[in-house]
């Protein structure tokens, strides 16, 4: 926990925030906070700041808090994702949270089993903690937003153009020869990344896909699992998105080992 | 499962294999296979080819087995890793050998909590499983060597140049302003990344691991858990160190992935 995230109704007109659970226990248990200490904060979908502690205890602590900066910037890169097996999607909510997500689309695909969407792992009741632990994690405050969508074309078809309006659409496909960084080092606009089922989009589903403007990228020799596959190339993605397109290698440093 | 992953001593001396377990398990109900059929197959630290399939039932399936490719190259990138919880760690090994590890260093830090080593996690009896199962999602046949040093600085100062001789040696530290592409981009040799414990390295690691050649990679402004930034990183270095290939396309040495 590198920042403790605070519910707007938690704080009170004077700025006061009553915490309990995981948040107390970790001022209480892991940062030894005492009572006149700062701890880095922040709002949920809001800005970030500095509480002082008024009072740590393990059940309860309470803290001052102001805020000092705004609100972090949405992560430039959303993700389109067929739904993953429950224990898969369950451990991968903090992973798109920490990484960066500007939202999360979830859709159903031929080679997605109906009854994954029966799960209480798409219940808010499940993910939001787990969305706030990776936040905290990695310092954020936005919660992206979550779409949940049974049926594939419909979802292609009529609304992505609303969740997505504009920006680079690109379909992960294990057989396409175009490598992922000509398509995204250097572009400056957001990107919606997609990502199929195990067993991939069938063809339907790949040529719906391409219709709508989605520009395949291969992956490499290697099959993934859908969470390898979405962790390493989110990363992959916001990584070559901020490299320069004109960067060139430096020399190494001197060093024997180099 | 993309290869079915076959020990030596699973072959007899005409090239016939007896499988049970998991890997029967899914040639009958996942695959359902025939005889006749042919499948994917490799030789653990050998070569892949094909299968025919002679008997295929739940608990136990023949295979006639021929070596097409020769052995897959080793991945180029190497992973330092100070020992995170166990929990992380288990599930590590599986995403660790699927996107291509050349060999696992785990290593204590003054932030690793010394039960950390007693676990189970750490014998081969839990990670050889796991890490097959990993190689078999990638259609991969080479265990990364794997080795435990519970004394840093002896690792670092006596131990690594033997393990490590040549190549880029990086520390992830999110502390750097040297972005990672400019490191990594268009370089042709192995690469070691060393990722420090949840808190960091500390100075004394730093100091050393500098002394010996690593160079310090920033990793933006999240922090990330262990487990979201080895993903992150071993996907991040392997997609920018083949980059150049797509500016200067050169022959793939070797024989091709099956």
């Amino acid at each position: 926990m590198n920042l403790i995230l605070i519910e707007p109704g938690e704080v009170d007109a004077d700025g006061v925030a009553e915490l309990d659970g995981p948040r107390s226990h970790h001022l209480f248990t892991v940062l030894k906070s005492q009572p006149g200490d700062n701890v880095r904060i922040g709002l949920v979908n809001g800005p970030t700041g500095l509480g002082r502690v008024l009072r740590a205890e393990r059940a309860r602590a309470t803290l001052q808090c102001t805020w000092t900066s705004g609100i972090p910037e949405r992560p430039a890169v959303d993700l389109l994702l067929a739904l993953p097996r429950p224990k898969v999607m369950r451990r991968l909510w903090a992973h798109l949270a920490a990484l960066g997500t500007g939202q999360i689309i979830l859709t159903n695909a031929a080679r997605v089993e109906r009854n994954y969407f029966d799960t209480h792992v798409l219940s808010p009741d499940c993910y939001r903690p787990l969305i706030l632990e990776g936040l905290q994690q990695a310092r954020d405050t936005r919660l992206p937003p979550i779409s949940i969508h049974r049926q594939f074309r419909r979802l292609i078809e009529d609304e992505l153009d609303s969740l997505f309006p504009s920006g680079l659409r690109l379909v992960a496909d294990p057989g396409a020869s175009t490598p992922l960084s000509p398509a995204v080092v250097g572009r400056g606009e957001r990107i919606l990344l997609a990502i199929g089922p195990e067993g991939g989009w069938n063809a339907f589903e790949m040529q719906l896909l391409a219709a709508r403007g989605f520009r395949p990228v291969g992956l490499g020799p290697r099959t993934l699992r859908s969470d390898t596959a979405c962790i390493a190339l989110l990363a992959t993605v916001h990584a070559m998105r901020t490299m320069h397109a004109s960067i060139a290698p430096v020399p190494a440093p001197g060093s024997p080992h180099v």
